[in-house]
């Protein structure tokens, strides 16, 4: 029996859970800050499980990363993450292999293990921000330096919005959570969170109904470009604005249909916010060879 | 030793060859009409290659086609290949299993075997029209039903000029090249070709300048989109308008720059026109079992 960590380290929230063969045996969350709390609860769910030590640990980030060395890169978004060797930390403190991935590659690993498990489909995670994990021939695409999925940012309005990854008009600064809710607050001059934007629309307020609409458009095209590449069959969606997706959901197929040879297949998760965390505890099995941990 | 026919039906030219181990043995080449004539060339280069019967046939096509029962579906634009059993009809004449794909995707094979031979990379061919072919990890991603690498097809214009797939504003309307002559013509008021247009565009006439620094621009951003997506770590670029690089390329790559993380490695191919030939040779090695010729 493999008797894996994973740990989802999200923008606001961070999840660690032990899992064997695939069931959440002992789980916490709380807070992102930094390691010393993973190292913390880490020690509490194995005194849970009554394990010892673990056979592996994997860790599922939104960060820029080095998949190689297991390090999270300059993030100055996520507290307490700037320029931290995850790997070697971790290692340190637990003894066992160490594995780091982004985190939308975690969750399309954990619907190929435990959820959709199909051998070809892409995971969107429309959220704050939207990222995305591929898999292909039932084996994960991890790009030349494990880089790839990064569907938030590929350019649809060239010289469009700046987005904070530097560029301009990127899917995620025309379609995600935190650009809604920043455009949402100034246009209607009171501070709202995306939810609260969609929920204006959903009440029919015109404003709100154009922003979202603008939003779902551009989510669409993202989809619909990322069907004529991959062609995956099928593509699963999660994250937080999927909540919304009875209203969201006619308004991004309808633009994508239009934009795509066939009517793309599109299904929420039903791994709910565990897709990441299962995931990373499968890091081990999946990380290409060259890149596992020393 | 293998003992393979590929062949590479192009939209003006179709050609066939003999393939031992990677070495082209013999090679016809004609005007694209229909299956009989294939079948003539395979006839006669089996009896300049001395070979009795061949291991299998590959065959590439840019037409919508169905991989599994290898047919190539409706194609009012290549003379004579409308709805054609390529896998029965070949199969019959020469008793050999017979295998059928994307041109681009078998172009993407023939750099993996005996081109760039890179484990991931993403081969793109700017031509009359504009196609991809993706490898990561080592493995041809083909998507779930083969249809994966629809690169030109990537909608850039949400709602922009007419594609001949029947969508709007598509990568390969704005910058292919059949799209480029028939801009050129009408701008220009004189039949052109892409190719015109470019010289007259290098020769500083200013509405060919603007025609092909826009086609740039649309190229530039779907290699960026593609790198977001794949991170391939290497595009590998052909097709009749690389022969134009030298003075495409600084536009392309400007453009490309500003849209994604990382400054793309781009390269074109060292296989001339035969990296579709060699991968269409090589197709029984690579299509997936399922898909396997019965």
């Amino acid at each position: 029996m493999t008797r894996t960590i994973g740990v989802d380290i999200g923008g606001t929230r961070t999840r660690v859970a032990a899992v064997a063969t695939g069931r959440i045996l002992a789980r916490r969350a709380f807070q992102t800050r930094g390691i010393e709390d993973v190292e913390t609860a880490i020690r509490g769910i194995l005194v849970e499980a009554g394990w010892g030590k673990p056979t592996a640990i994997g860790v599922g980030a939104p960060a820029p990363l080095d998949m190689r060395s297991g390090r999270i890169l300059s993030c100055p978004n996520l507290p307490g993450w700037n320029n931290v060797e995850v790997r070697e930390d971790l290692q340190r403190a637990f003894g066992c292999p160490v594995y780091l991935a982004n985190d939308a590659t975690c969750a399309a690993i954990g619907e190929l293990t435990l959820g959709v498990r199909s051998r070809d489909f892409v995971y969107i995670t429309w959220s704050t921000g939207i990222g995305g994990g591929i898999v292909a021939g039932g084996q994960v695409v991890w790009g030349a330096t494990g880089g790839a999925g990064e569907i938030g940012h590929i350019v649809l309005q060239p010289g469009g919005p700046p987005c904070a990854c530097g560029k301009n008009g990127c899917l995620e600064v025309l379609a995600g959570g935190a650009s809604l809710a920043r455009l949402g607050s100034e246009a209607l001059g009171t501070p709202l969170s995306a939810r609260d934007l969609v929920v204006h629309a959903q009440r029919e307020n015109p404003v709100a109904g154009k922003l979202v609409l603008d939003a779902c458009r551009a989510f669409g095209q993202g989809i619909a470009i990322v069907w004529e590449i991959l062609e995956p069959g099928l593509i699963v969606l999660g994250g937080g604005l999927t909540g919304s997706w009875a209203f969201l959901g006619p308004q991004v197929l309808a633009a994508a249909q239009g934009m795509v040879r066939e009517r793309p297949r599109v299904e929420l998760t039903q791994l709910g916010d565990d897709a990441g965390l299962l995931g990373a505890a499968s890091l081990s099995a999946y990380t290409p060879a060259e890149w596992h941990s020393p």
